[in-house]
């Protein structure tokens, strides 16, 4: 995202950090949206099998995410996460002024794009996650999917611009499958997941809850 | 599209608008072959899972989208699709006067699609659809739908040519998931899914029935 | 492959169409490797559902192509195919002598790769299949999978050089779902898989055997 | 990788071998998460169709060497294989001194990520694997595969640099399915598989023992 954050830099003057903050809240709405969208459609037509669902997920979420960096990279930067904003600040030239107001509008346009997803699936819009995971293993895999994301954000940059857009893209694709992770190491997902109880796919094999992204517990 | 747009524009005086106008039909004629006839090959495999068929279905019309947009951008923008020829003129210079041969184009282009594709899978070539959909939850998802398309398609002019096509099939691989759209906000095959009456796969679960974008009542 | 034929063009002097021959003959046999390998995986993992089996060949063979296309196209063109070789030479400059060396030596890499195949899979290696197809709707889907390869083939020229390897890849990923082709247009396939009889997958639904790619009659 | 390996030239006096190979050490560690954390989920989330476990390891390393390839190759080449390593030095100008440091790297690097992979799914750190397999059918596979690995490498050094990654993904989630190899032709990964015995699928059919690349017998 080198380009992007010079395309912010130079743009620092003449662009109000409200509109990059309201580009923001709509492509985080979107990525919720293809989340939590895809994840009740996924859960509704795998037939019990709970690969499938996620390998819908997993793959219906790198499509949008592909197509929404692409589309809102050059405009805002296309964090869509709180900790891509922060280490955007820290390395890449991001004015910290702006940080408070991304943040804001990535938490905003979360919790915007999981209602959205419960109106489009005829699902009650206000709900609460019965959900809560912790203990050593899920911090290793928040962690180590953290440590990834931004890795391959640091490391594109010697490539140009929309090279990010399709790494970050097949690296959450595979991170959905192998990292464990129940928020991608995006704190705006984790908030705005709370506030969905959609799924209940926890299947218990070998004395370990598998958790898909998108599986709460009813 | 801003490249292929400023293509169209450069070329408005030595190419007949006739000429964009069968490329239009060809490449929507094709869109509908993928989508109606993956979803029929889909169908026909995926032994009562209907997950499984709607990941190929999203798959096989991601891929020909891909090629689609890739042969056919250059040559007429490879719409294949009203809306966007709509935006296209509104925004990007096509000229209004091209605009109801590109749309007849898409119609005649997807029906034709449509057909082709019964005649290849040996069904009556000749059927209209038993289904209807509407609704509040329907109309939230056909307008989102339209929205992200339209803005994945101008958030993409910042970047050089090719990327376009990447990004509109990734974002359609992903709709087919998040959307709970049935005509990819695409006039043109809502037309021409209004003829074809093939696939039965609605299941209703959760009191919702989920219909897969090919999905028609029988 | 417009910039491929113009390295072709270009080299035409300094080369040896031997050299390049034998660039398709590597290329073509890995194809087969893909097709009938990944067929003869798929068969027997897909727990009877053929669904998931042509999933896996239409994915398998799709980044088999990507590969082949990137890596072989900046040699000889990476066609692998007969009728792109004849379309490369009356439309793309390959010299017309040059195209008895490469048809034969794709349909000869053909016949090692699915040869190749059969030992991986420790399968008898000389096999001849039982499988013949003909008929209105399946020469339709040839017609069409040819004319949309071709298409795509040379509506890429207006692209940059590895445009195409995606583009190819995308449209055969597709095909596979979209056009009831069991030969992907490609003669040298065609000739190859009469020597493989691994496939019996043929599911006969609603009156129709659906076969897939790598289908024959046992 | 050429202009990887330009890039590692050029480098050569200002950066120190430690300093590349704590890159192949960081990424070859993350591919085995990959390779061994997407097998566990899958197998787990499967049911019993290892059809799909397989398509989800594939399509999840697929998209994580994508990644891992944009993101580290610039800095060290991301070869995250002594077999890349060795062939980089012998053509492509790598410093000889730096192989074993490499090599290294990349075996201690791969047996981290299996622990890594392990502790995140809540298994025992320490195993050993009970596999074993060999005969001419598999070494077949291994030549076949490591030839084409190399192929596809070398041939893309005709394009420019972020299209090595692309192909080297996609040749390689074709690759679980095509080549029956069960170590990618990559020693650091057999060496590291050799600590794991978290999988058990080898489906006995049609009187071949198919092992999925990650699959052992227990």
């Amino acid at each position: 995202m080198t380009s992007i954050a010079t395309a912010v830099r130079r743009q620092a003057l003449s662009r109000p950090v409200v509109r990059e903050a309201f580009i923001e809240l709509v492509a985080t709405a979107f990525l919720l949206i293809a989340v939590v969208g895809s994840g009740i459609m996924a859960e509704r037509l795998c037939g019990g099998i709970v690969g499938i669902a996620l390998l819908a997920n997993a793959i219906a979420t790198g499509g949008a995410l592909t197509a929404l960096i692409l589309a809102f990279g050059p405009q805002s930067g296309a964090h869509m996460n709180p900790v891509v904003t922060l280490a955007a600040a820290a390395t890449d030239g991001l004015r910290w002024h702006a940080v408070p107001a991304y943040i804001a509008a990535q938490i905003v346009g979360a919790i915007l794009g999981v209602w959205l997803a419960h109106i489009m699936f005829e699902l009650p819009i206000w709900q609460l996650s019965q959900h809560a995971r912790t203990g050593l293993p899920q911090w290793v895999a928040e962690v180590i999917a953290a440590f990834g994301l931004l890795a391959v954000i640091w490391g594109c940059r010697a490539h140009r611009e929309p090279v990010t857009a399709f790494a970050v893209a097949a690296y959450i694709t595979g991170a959905y499958w192998f990292t464990a992770s129940t928020s991608f190491a995006n704190p705006a997902v984790t908030i705005a997941r709370s506030l969905t109880d959609t799924f209940a796919g926890i299947p218990e094999l070998n004395g370990l809850a598998i958790e898909m992204p998108w599986a709460v517990k009813r």
